[in-house]
């Protein structure tokens, strides 16, 4: 089961002194992806929160092959990685307009109950999305 | 009445493939700035915050004399420009390592209410410290 | 003369713990609405940079009037307002998913040659699209 | 053979909706972190690149502990974990004002000629550092 969004141009802001996407950006694309996938599974994000739970990313990891750069703009491919349970893991991989894997990643993220902070199993109504 | 703050190093991913730092930074470095001034007058943000009171950004201006690149450090002078009452102004000067200024700015910052975002005279014990 | 760019979602990461997006994204709205259009206008950004030519922003102004919160799409609105010279001035407003306007903006970008850093006058290629 | 930076404070725009520091910006302050060892080395950033040579991450990793919040502050130490060869690899741990470890880091980065974009072996005057 996986998801992957429409075409996302490279902003001109996301670039560095390198002449390429500073690296810290990828994350931003991650997030945006897999909010958008969780959207059209109808469990938007707001409404997790509303139910007083957020999901912090815990542990990522990211292996960028080809750096994207400005006038590019790419696809990201978002999959759920193992079956949630007070943790969730998503697998990334980015694409950029000529087809080409530019970047990898994977992050897990927990479920809290956002008045405590205290981890929380994965709700029902999230669990049965996967 | 005025406050300076030490000298910030400028970051490596706040440049551009220009090889300047990105213009929006400068609204980041005058953040940085009055909400340390704040500190510095007892007043901590999170103070402010917990009582229930944010102060939104509805209205800004920049002028850029001089680009701040990698390598540069530079200081943020910072005063409030007019007596509070729904709202307070301050105006920022940046100066690089070398004194000279590179960016002038002014932001007015309302008062609201967190819980019904609606405005509030700007309280006593801000209005006080200037 | 004017152009409207496709509908933007807000990144999650756009936001701050206001809960509104930072105002400090606008800026990067507005740059992202002007090389749409210079792109539309068959002049893209990457190609004025081959030619010597950078448009660092030299002026800007914000008006905050409704925040953008995460849920929200919005569409940034932007025009030439004034007859380009040895700068170009570009003025915008941004819309969200119900129409209402929630941000006004200009920003002033010179021109400059990308190896002495000096100004130049507004290449003709680029003063005959407006 | 390590590096402690000096304390660093939270920045307001660094936070998100959740009243976490964003998790994008730790790479951030990993950055940071290790630019300024170079630079303590008296192998500044930007002398690097002006020798023609740039150091993209090529993989990185993160682990969140305990999350950093507005109104901390934090040091980053950052050590070289592994003789670099066509390629560097740091390792960082983050302390908060308390002590407290809140997040550690690896970043490994490729020596790339900045012309040509090809690897490159560790220039001796770097590895001499190590």
């Amino acid at each position: 089961m996986n998801y992957t969004t429409g075409k996302i141009k490279v902003r001109y802001n996301e670039t560095d002194q390198m002449g390429i996407v500073h690296h810290s950006n990828y994350l931003k694309f991650f997030e945006f992806a897999r909010i958008e996938w969780l959207e059209k599974l109808k469990m938007p994000y707001l409404e997790i929160e509303r139910n007083k739970i957020i999901l912090p990313v815990v542990n990522c990891e990211l292996k960028f092959l080809k750096p994207l750069v400005f006038g590019d703009s790419f696809k990201v491919k978002v999959h759920c990685s193992k079956k949630p349970t007070s943790s969730i893991e998503f697998s990334y991989d980015i694409f950029n307009s000529r087809g080409e894997k530019t970047t990898e990643g994977r992050t897990l993220l927990a479920f809290l109950n956002s008045d405590t902070m205290k981890p929380l199993r994965c709700p029902k109504i999230i669990s049965d999305l996967f």
